[in-house]
């Protein structure tokens, strides 16, 4: 372990839209971090209140999980659209359908998708008035 | 002082299906690590060349995301319920709904909501026959 | 320069009661860890929306930081008496008390204080039959 | 191990509130750090000296993480809330009670007992008049 | 894990023709690693969906190193002349010859060889007019 | 604290073609991390034989570069595909082209290029006999 | 991205003599990273009561320095000989004698000196019977 | 590893009191780093001249250890009055003293021993006139 | 690995004397560093292209090396005498003299030395005019 | 979070030759960190006491590096020869000659000067008999 630096939590300004989309993708991958921790502990034990408080507790880790997603859909459209192209797109991947076809596929796809989050929801329609 | 261990990618046995899970969930990680090394050097530079090729990656990063999400949400259904049930609980809670009303609201939401991974695939299903 | 360990999540036997105790120890780490990254996030933002998210995030962190706690007090018995001495102890300090009677206070305190986790509860007696 | 930094203690300007309050997060995750640093190194060894006085100093890094936990409860009541109704809940999540159920019984639970921080005492409150 | 830096992105400043040409080595770092990952990922599963995907990624991470060496060739002209000499001078290193005449070597067939990235376009010439 | 592992570089096997391919692309990354290190140094003095051996070691980085480039080029024939179809691609990306042409593009260019690395040269063909 | 390893804490043999030292030197640089935390933190703020706890903890962890501190001394006699030089030497240093003085000048005060540890007690003597 | 940072050393301002302090307790635990280092790089050869080179070498930093940790206890008289006090709380930690003891016969030990840094010495007291 | 910090390499001023030295010894540490990885790999393959490569790099990060060194002697005069001195003293250790003749016989046998450096050239010496 | 591995001192086996040399270089950066964690100390303060006892240190810390860089040189035969060509090809270098004629005049150098380890000293001849 390095030295613990004393103030790693210090605020210095109000983020950006480009920054805080970015703090949010940390505070989501903080999540599946947590998600991979819990699991690993629940794996390695048979203590029965042990392996309940932390799958509970995952549980809502995931649920974490799945809200930072939804935050970041809506801050960042481009991931929006990747996200409503996945299904069909890990589809053509996973029965063998050549890279260009995945390209296409998915693009149609996400095309005649019902768009998920409307209207491209940008950060700055989410600010305060 | 830089130290770099020469063998961090040695392969010692196959993955069991949580640890699979969890590498994956590691992968998605990456990706949006990715995606906020390349949108922060976009916003710091005006090179037009540079500008769009880091655009065109980091697009496709924002794709390599959604994959890795669909297939932890057919590795974890656990994760995918959540997942379906968080664009209402994320209106919930920025409508300033109470504690209990989100966690209930998003749980009858995703009752009835079309179940986006159909009958629950677990990774047991996706194996080689 | 990046060197991502790919299998930093393999379970290779199950833990002792004393490992499983300093695992839910750096679990309740994770959870404090992820509240200082969120009430960061939320100081650093006008983002309604986001701000609202973070929030409901945040509050089960605690939650689950209240939980692990629990975990541990039950876990291992001297954390728990610690824990029930601390409210008298900490007055004891903050009113300039010299460090003897701190000592002294807090453990009288304790033995009067009704014993908030009863019969020594033992990871052992956790155990599955 | 990284080039060791040589300034990593320069102290610039008095924290907020909320920093302090996080430096607070990360001094308890300090005593927890080095609280399972101590139990290996007890686990590890058969010389009854060591073991005396790792035993001894882990003792009191246990009081410190007590009363770190304290402080933290009166500078952040949302976690004093949840603090107290963690023993309840805890149980319901061990007897495998349904998630709502947990949620509404650790909140009732918290509204009946004794309120264990008095009037929601503030960081403000705190504050050198 | 050390404590997560919740303001790794933030930005200060626009990058100078060197720190930008820096950022893009660094980018091109990431995708290395992220090649690493996937590759060891792939290897260690038998879930054929899971392989499809990471090979579907890692392909594209394959791609984007080509892109950013590209990049890196037109920023830093004498990384474009080393990258031109590198195949006659791998082949007199792997053959066995002298030191001497692989510095020659490589040199004299840099200048025979078409020029490959024309008139030595410098990070200059790419800005925005 | 600092903690230097004392033994990072112990070396328990010979590697499978998988896991050097890993290792060269991690000495690639190594050689950037150094370009950027030295470049950083030669822009933050004005002393002039510290730059004049800095520009030397700096040079020579790149041509490790280009020579661990070209060996990965010859032991990962998809990388070299990529390599060769980049430029064309970087043209097609500068200049605006749509998606999908990027995709084309760059393959159609691959096919009619002079391929660069002769007959799918792989790791076993590099064995010795 | 954010990567815990979740077993950091296994105990897999007992420490040699030499490794239970090692294990002591690492847990007496815990503490003092853990006193250059809490005087930050001390520092920083004007919180009163979060003034007296940081300061009350932040003695015990001397106190814990100078246990370990002798319990090194113990295992190492190498060490508690050149604990008992130190303030000689540290006199000749700081008023300037030559080198050669103070290795001779510290060694001369260590031989007048009262043997503070005793007939060398080495770890073996420590060792349970 | 990640990114070498190219400029850890860059000095800002001149160090408060507690800052210096700060810092040697910093160097104090580089000394001790670098003497688990060697130790076992010794207890891992048998080659004489490694080994001898070795050995002189720890020598040395065993007495700088003991130099900062002279240099700590004229900086911090608190430290000083726990280095003085251990000997005799060690004893009683040892022979299984209770708590209370402990706490009351290093005090009482610590008034009665000749008092080894004199009279208080502040950092204040060590600045240049 | 923690989240990659994008502008690790921003340069703000130039370096003083002091600082560029301490640059240097950074950049001789991040070469021996690379020597460590390419021979470890070295050993751990079979390739024998891989391995004439690697041993090609290896040996100009040997001459990297060295450079740094030669300019550290320049830069830092009492590094330099310490390097013209280390032969003597490195034989009087092997052959087991006594600590204070390693220490005298390395100081009269640098005086009798031709001097290596010259009229001990400063780092300003090397200043631009 | 605070994670600090517990036994990261463990010795499994001995050393190979390589092996050894590897750890001999990484305590060669221990000592290169070391100087620059002082200097920058010293650099940072106007306490005298603290700067005379920093700077004997230091001393000490170049004379390990020196003897560390003696223990290499006679480890690795490669290194040594590059060692007593630098002089010369540094002047070459920063009097502005071509990049052949330093490769060469390094060269011609080092064969006239006389060899300063003597007749190629491998490790194996430094082996215990």
């Amino acid at each position: 372990m390095p030295q613990t630096a004393p103030f790693h939590v210090l605020v210095s300004r109000k983020l950006t839209d480009m920054e805080l989309a970015a703090a949010i993708r940390l505070d989501l991958e903080a999540e599946l971090d947590a998600i991979n921790l819990y699991t690993a502990h629940v794996e390695a034990t048979d203590n029965v209140e042990a392996k309940a408080i932390l799958r509970h507790v995952m549980d809502e880790e995931r649920e974490h999980a799945a809200l930072f997603r939804e935050l970041i859909r809506r801050m960042d459209p481009a991931q929006a659209r990747h996200d409503s192209e996945a299904p069909r797109k890990y589809q053509l991947i996973v029965s063998g359908a050549p890279h260009g076809d995945v390209e296409d596929g998915g693009g149609s796809s996400g095309a005649a998708a019902p768009a998920p989050v409307g209207a491209a929801l940008t950060v700055g329609s989410l600010r305060p008035r």
